[in-house]
């Protein structure tokens, strides 16, 4: 068998990208054992270092293993027993997946929709709770299949108010945008690493308030094969997943050590070193980095003369929609990017499918070099297949921008 | 912040274990993007190289990504409907498992139990089929708690006569211990990496029989956010899991490449090359090389005068459980071989907590040095403890055992 042998890509799509080095180089890590102090004083470490990344006193943050999605759901079948009602603000794709996999757990889920491109008012989403009075709100904050970026800030007073859960996936935005679960009043909260905190996928952070851990304590049953004499079963239904049983997950992860699954070790060393890049860099200095190379690509793209998608105001930092031009083949320009260039761009998916591209600029790919490269080779194969441009304006744009930033 | 430094176990526990190290280089490899053609003829070659880990034909033969119950709970509630019977025969902790996640699956679960450390006959297994009329037995080839492993060879015959599906959960057998999907007529099996496959936790490869398949196909349901007009449901109700949704993820891995989770690539990388590590060296002599150890481990256990646990015809290759002598304190003596040897050995759970050790050769660690190394310092700290033996007679008799294995 020939070894892994991989092209070196330079990732500019939206999800996944390259990672950074170091988190390539502590996968390698050699193992200790489940129970070793050493893993579970790492286990511990892991805990506090999200609570930075997530900035919240959240004793409840810790590693879902599996892959972004895999934190969504065991939040949502966690929480929602059977006929609950869940309110999710659509605004892209990954709304309809927070919508389908809450209808999955039993829920009753009732949906608002805005069009793709746009985002919700915070009056939009209070009168829905007004109306629906859910036990649980999901929305996520940044969604990669329109770029745009949900303000969170006022929906926490507003779920407060109304005695609602308030829940986001911020996978897609997390380390590359502002986030901050407590002052905003989050209850729980999902991430994957495969975006702006420049890992793989395979490891879901999820960080849960005190008042999120009493509902599902309330649920809280042990399995059979480990059930001691002091075990006692909750009231509350059985929630219908083992894996993703947040309360045995937390004793797994907590002073009790009660076994679970078996932690992925490599996965968490990865999710270690994606947060230790983060916080030694600085979270705000990697949040300004994402927002310069977002600027840079949105002004590259528009000096070579493409639209850019959506609400330019609530775009996320790193990633941009591009409305593919008439004139051009979408599929053959990505074509030739990643067999002639090593660069690859993402396509879309439902109503935006060959209507846009959409551009990445996250994690260890959120650096000049990386977006002078994507705006040259763009517009390479763009003159070659006959769009109209001036030479050089986009690359030239960005180096303008990049230099501005630099003042 | 300190980079991640870990102390250089030996891990002879019943797993994780020390992983290969081409498969630790393996997991620091730069990605490519999720449906560049270089990652899809990966996820191929995956699906042809566990083929021949499990020995069939199956063309669903792919990765979960989560760690080994996270394929137990994806083969449960795929092919489980609310109410459907589920027969599973217990003879340790990882029995219970199955039954639970079947329960929650919302199966109607019958178990049948024998004591641990036996196995069941197939007439105890036939009869329980009589009687239940299950749609599935589920059934853990080797269960680590107790170190048994159930011969399946006779129940695929048994199942298939009583139009039964027949599933088995692998994981701490496969690569260590003769398997045969398509010989024994399995429907459904389920694996982790982090046993005799010498890899870590965090993915689960499941092979599934086109019977299984036809079953979980009839509950086919496309996510809203992908649906295209041609994308139908199927009658059958709706599978309660998003994340562990096998026709989904079928089409995922298959040529539709339709959108689901973001593949765990640095954990396909690993599944890879613990593949082929085992099909390079031979599936044969890998098994071969995990007897041999096991029974050096064995013979070595009671050459030093302590009793193994269970019915040694049953043993699975890969690990032993120890009856704790009474005169020793079995958590003292981890805890010295751990500390001062960097020696890993198990404790137990349920009925055998604190009453065995669990002593596992797997995998990378299946090796000549790994075992005498153990035996020797065993031996030692058992002679700290006042234990009364014959100092090297344990080390003497599992060299004896390898020579006689060369011969």
């Amino acid at each position: 068998m020939k070894p892994l042998t991989l092209p070196p890509r330079l990732l500019m799509g939206p999800g996944p990208i390259n990672c950074y080095p170091r988190v390539l180089s502590a996968m390698s890590t050699q193992l200790v054992g489940q129970y070793d102090p050493v893993m579970t004083a790492y286990m511990n470490e892991v805990m506090a270092l999200y609570r930075q990344v997530f900035n919240t006193q959240n004793q409840q943050t810790l590693l879902i293993d599996g892959t972004s999605r895999a934190g969504i759901e065991a939040v949502l079948v966690s929480a929602i027993e059977p006929g609950d009602k869940v309110l999710v603000p659509v605004f892209g794709r990954f709304g309809h997946l927070l919508a389908e996999i809450a209808e999955r757990a039993g829920a009753n889920v009732h949906t608002i929709e805005v069009p793709w491109g746009e985002v919700f008012q915070p009056e939009q989403i209070e009168q829905a709770i007004r109306q629906v009075q859910p036990k649980l709100l999901a929305v996520v904050q940044g969604d990669t299949s329109t770029t745009m970026l949900q303000p969170l800030e006022h929906l926490g007073e507003i779920c407060r108010r109304h005695d609602v859960l308030f829940y986001s996936d911020a996978t897609a935005s997390i380390g590359g945008n502002p986030f901050d679960t407590d002052a905003w009043q989050l209850d729980a909260v999902s991430v994957g690493l495969q975006k702006c905190l420049g890992g793989p996928s395979g490891s879901a952070p999820v960080t849960l308030s005190e008042r999120f851990v009493e509902v599902v304590r309330k649920r809280q049953h042990v399995e059979a094969g480990i059930k001691d004499a002091h075990h006692h079963d909750a009231a509350g239904s059985r929630i219908r997943s083992n894996y993703f049983d947040l309360p045995m997950i937390m004793d797994y992860w907590g002073e009790e050590r009660l076994n679970h699954h078996t932690e992925a070790a490599t996965m968490l060393f990865c999710a270690r070193e994606c947060a230790v890049n983060l916080l030694e860099e600085g979270q705000q200095a990697v949040i300004a980095r994402h927002q310069h190379a977002g600027n840079a690509m949105l002004g590259g793209i528009q000096a070579m003369g493409l639209q850019p998608f959506g609400d330019l105001n609530h775009k996320m930092n790193n990633v941009v929609g591009v409305n593919i031009p008439d004139q051009v083949d979408g599929e053959a320009i990505r074509h030739t990017l990643l067999h002639r260039f090593n660069i690859e761009i993402g396509t879309s998916f439902g109503p935006l499918k060959g209507k846009i591209w959409r551009i990445g600029t996250m994690g260890y790919n959120a650096r000049q070099d990386a977006v002078l490269h994507t705006l040259q080779s763009l517009e390479t194969v763009l003159r070659q297949q006959g769009f109209g441009l001036v030479a050089g304006a986009g690359v030239d744009a960005a180096l303008k921008i990049y230099d501005e930033a630099d003042q």
